[in-house]
């Protein structure tokens, strides 16, 4: 099965689709859906299948992002670090979120913005102090989110925050994905592509700690809600660690996919890039 | 003006407090108030001053906890840095918040659990983009948070998101004063005592960003909006740097106070501890 978000007029509702058809529900996002706890017992009208372009973030307002960095060997490598022995944890505001064909609007002050594809992990229930079994029964589904980054701003500090919060700079989505029909642990391709170029192509099984060892590490000193993000780390590829470097330009295409949950496509506009030629 | 949350029943109420009274509002917290916008315009009917006991926190689930560190010079020295050119941003989850007289109720898989008295900047209006002055007025008041930190976890990679995140660590409060009546410019004196004892005594001044230097850096890259909080750092006197380093126990009582906010008054329990008695 799989979860999205869709708009329709000045608002948004929640859609469900498996083999029968597609089927809105009186909440305004998946996030909606996964707090009222008990989906299935929710009502749901039949309608037709949403256009890719109206899809929007699957969850608006996640109560938390958390990310795990260094989650790859080979993108641990490529920046210069060991696997690590523990997850390296951040997070990001909602305000960094964007929807799925979105244009990411950024501003100037960062020069060295660059792609980060990531699964993400939608939690369906309320955790803490779980072990990987609890924890998996807690993963409700996955999505697709590019943590889009200026590598100067993530650098300019020991702590990455101010690099990984630009407003509305991180796509995700298209849809949430049952772990069923997206199994992490079966090797699901990760991709970015640029201008249809493949920068990133990378497999879940390479991750360094699983999604489910992720939130059950997390629930040792945090409760996990419904509706809460956790993006599980990005392979080797990133443009930083290019020779030369290379970074997302005005006009680019960014794509961004992981095999069974689907593709983002958005393109980059710098702030006032091209305003010379207006 | 101050403003704060108290518990009636099973419900939480926003009130303001001035010179003539104390006034309830129908929001469930003073996050809510700011949400809605022009909260002068909002009917309040006068009631009796609340309880102290009977206080949570101002904010309930604020949409963003950024944390500002190293920003005192006092503070940066003990810990072996300079002060910085730039301030270092990290965040803390909505869950971490605890109220101005909880207990705060922490796992015993931290030994190094540690105080950081700081004052909260809230924030109340949409700001994106804006110098000094425009951060200014988009301050709506300050209140008094402890960022409790897992010195241990906080170590555990480069990254201090997982010290700085335990479940209902933080208490915060006990009201939102506004800048008129608690001006940090002014020099408000920042405290923690720990069992009495007094352990950081420091004065905002010695801020190295003040309150509005940090918004304005912040709305560069990122939109501040309504009931958001800007934990602006800690003065000198935390434990870890202490000779020898000295960490919270069970039973601790730990009190943070800002003159001319308020005080936090929060008894710490560590999880399992004292069982073996019991």
């Amino acid at each position: 099965m799989r979860f999205g978000t869709v708009r329709k007029g000045d608002r948004t509702v929640a859609f469900r689709q498996d083999d029968t058809g597609t089927y809105y529900y009186d909440a305004p996002d998946v996030g909606a859906l996964l707090e009222a706890g008990d989906w299935g017992a929710l009502p749901a009208v039949e309608g037709p299948a949403p256009e890719e372009g109206d899809l929007v973030a699957p969850i608006l307002r996640p109560g938390k992002v958390i990310c795990v960095g260094l989650n790859y060997r080979d993108h641990a490598a490529e920046v210069g670090k060991e696997a690590p022995e523990l997850p390296t944890l951040f997070a990001k505001m909602h305000t960094s979120l964007a929807g799925p064909r979105q244009e990411l609007v950024l501003p100037a002050v960062s020069e060295k913005y660059d792609w980060e594809a990531e699964l993400a992990v939608v939690i369906g229930s309320r955790v803490k102090n779980v072990d990987a079994a609890g924890a998996h029964d807690a993963i409700f589904g996955y999505t697709v989110i590019n943590d889009v980054t200026g590598r100067d701003w993530q650098r300019r500090t020991s702590e990455w925050f101010q690099g990984k919060n630009f407003d509305a700079s991180s796509p995700i989505g298209p849809v949430v994905v049952t772990p069923d029909e997206a199994p992490p642990e079966a090797g699901l391709g990760v991709r970015t592509l640029v201008n249809g170029e493949v920068m990133q192509s990378g497999v879940t099984t390479e991750m360094v700690f699983s999604p489910a060892d992720v939130v059950a590490y997390i629930s040792q000193f945090m409760t996990l809600e419904p509706g809460d993000l956790i993006a599980t780390g990005t392979p080797a590829g990133v443009g930083t660690s290019m020779q030369p470097p290379r970074y997302l330009a005005d006009g680019d295409v960014l794509e961004t996919s992981i095999d069974g949950i689907g593709t983002l496509v958005n393109t980059v506009r710098i702030e006032g890039a091209g305003d010379d030629a207006a």
